[in-house]
């Protein structure tokens, strides 16, 4: 199946330390196909479907040394989530035409991997290949991961959850609703909040145009926030802490607010952090790639297929046509023109 | 026993909502003591021993609503953790010269309470009245929650701790010693940082005289932190979260720093909160209140008191005689004139 047509790669010919990552900073270019004759034992040549686009992998590209994730190395493929066919094979385990999800897929429309580091998509789900970067994949996943096992809620409760729309804060709002919480959605766009709205949460707003975050959430939440589940960092996270009630567990599963700064000096300075010990609260940082294939992956799995199947869940997807958009498609996470988890379908 | 002569009040006229407390802001006056035949049924009068000063009565002195403690009282007596003798009693459960502990006791020389509000002091640990206050006291209790159970320490680990002579800090030093992990111990003074070394810790050093936090926690702990047991807050907090390794866990027990600005745009702005997502770590604010008589106060008593007979660990006490000194040993704790517990003697 290996075809001899040029193949599409997207690289980082250098790290970018900090500020907005441009188009110029990647490099897409048509290299040689990788040949069926080159396999070594236990490889495999695989053909992605469905590419992830994610708002961490820009910590990956600035190439700083010491963070939870390997750096890009400058030169090579970008690397992230994606979900692939298995065009020809030199392990047992794996024959032509299987579905494997890869979790460090290389951005090129085919490349060589050793077996040892995929998986095949589970089936037992009666999943489609796209809902294992979409409704069953990675930001999903850290939304279950954040809202229902670190945050430990509990049915009355209000949870408040930063981007509220996209591919984590859609599905913690979900599930969120799914456990009798009271859920307040924060999102970009008048678009975002609607869809928000349409999916549950009990209030939703703009913090683009609601002005000060500090008056907004409290006319949210007058009962205060029992769950803050932030996905942005910054101002607005400081503004939430500000507004915690007793023993309020607050979820950190992203900053995206402090991934372009041009200097650490930039990043702001949060001053309501004694409201932990005033309140008695935690704070969570996690990472998703702790809990793959733990009993918490399978119950994901369960959960989550189950409500999907059964019309009680939706999921947004933003998608786009071609790796060659990938580049364009990251940008965006940063500007707000996604709305609902990116992917790229080749 | 309840005397005629006057008593010593120390009271509250007005809240200080920012700033340095002064002594000008404490009322000290001589009132008629209480007659035991004005005590109600299941009322006590209690002769304080030994008063407790503590950080913490920042905030009620305050006057801030919705805080974790109520606030003071404006015109009423200063209340605290104490230990008393009954000197006269309308309740079957306490005779006179009993020793209680009341956790809301007033400063007065003689008052009246309810006998629901006190506790007889626990005679099964070998304690003297002073233990109560001491080695056995909220501090003391503080630092086993902080340290022991929110912190899940293992042998190996390496841990932070500021006001590492005060009597919070000096009980974490030791506690982590006696469960193998590396101290490192941070304190305001060179007597303080010998202190800090001679009852266990690795490493101690004085942040008055350290020039950079950031440098100074990298050479003390080249191998970064694992848990980070926090009492100052501001700017050391933000520099210790820097240094943080994977899975660290911080303690919030308190903020001495942030405890007298004079607004609330004077609070420190912490940079480095998303070393906490980065390093899969948590923060954990906690007030003891909670830990009273549960299976924790327990094991606490059994652990501690039997190091402390054995001579295992020591527990240094800031003593001053006579209520009258209260109000500046309170002053003293903000300006690090205290070296270890403070407490008053009557």
């Amino acid at each position: 199946m290996s075809s001899s047509a040029a193949i599409t790669r997207v690289s980082l010919p250098n790290h970018v330390r900090g500020g907005f990552v441009k188009l110029a900073d990647f490099k897409i270019e048509q290299v040689a196909p990788p040949s069926k004759d080159q396999l070594a034992d236990n490889q495999v040549i695989l053909r992605p479907i469905y590419y992830s686009i994610d708002p961490y992998q820009r910590g990956r590209i600035a190439g700083v040394k010491g963070s939870f994730i390997e750096s890009y190395s400058e030169g090579n493929a970008i690397t992230n989530i994606l979900v692939a066919t298995v065009v020809a094979s030199a392990s047992a385990d794996y024959q032509e035409g299987d579905v494997v999800i890869d979790n460090d897929g290389k951005w090129e429309t085919e490349y060589v991997t050793e077996a040892c580091a995929i998986s095949k998509a589970p089936t037992q789900y009666s999943a489609e290949p796209k809902d294992h970067v979409g409704v069953l994949g990675m930001a999903a996943f850290s939304a279950y991961v954040g809202a229902t096992v670190l945050a430990k809620p509990k049915a009355g409760e209000t949870i408040l959850v930063s981007s509220a729309s996209g591919g984590v804060g859609q599905m913690v709002v979900q599930l969120a609703k799914a456990r009798g919480l009271r859920v307040i959605g924060v999102a970009g766009s008048d678009d975002k909040v609607e869809y928000v709205k349409s999916i549950g949460a009990d209030v939703a707003f703009n913090y683009k145009t609601c002005g000060n975050y500090l008056e907004a959430i409290k006319v949210a939440a007058p009962e205060g926030i029992d769950i803050w589940f932030d996905n942005v960092g910054g101002e607005f996270l400081d503004a939430a802490l500000a507004h915690i009630n007793t023993h309020a567990r607050i979820i950190i599963c992203g900053a995206i607010t402090q991934y372009n700064l041009s200097s650490p000096d930039e990043r702001y300075g949060i001053k309501c952090l004694t409201s932990v010990l005033i309140k008695k609260a935690s704070i969570h940082g996690f990472i998703i790639d702790e809990y793959y294939d733990t009993p918490t992956h399978v119950a994901f799995y369960e959960e989550v297929s189950q409500l999907y199947r059964a019309g009680k869940i939706t999921y947004r997807l933003s998608e786009t046509d071609g790796l060659e958009s990938a580049p364009q498609a990251f940008l965006d996470l940063f500007t707000g023109k996604n709305f609902g988890r990116s992917i790229v379908k080749v």
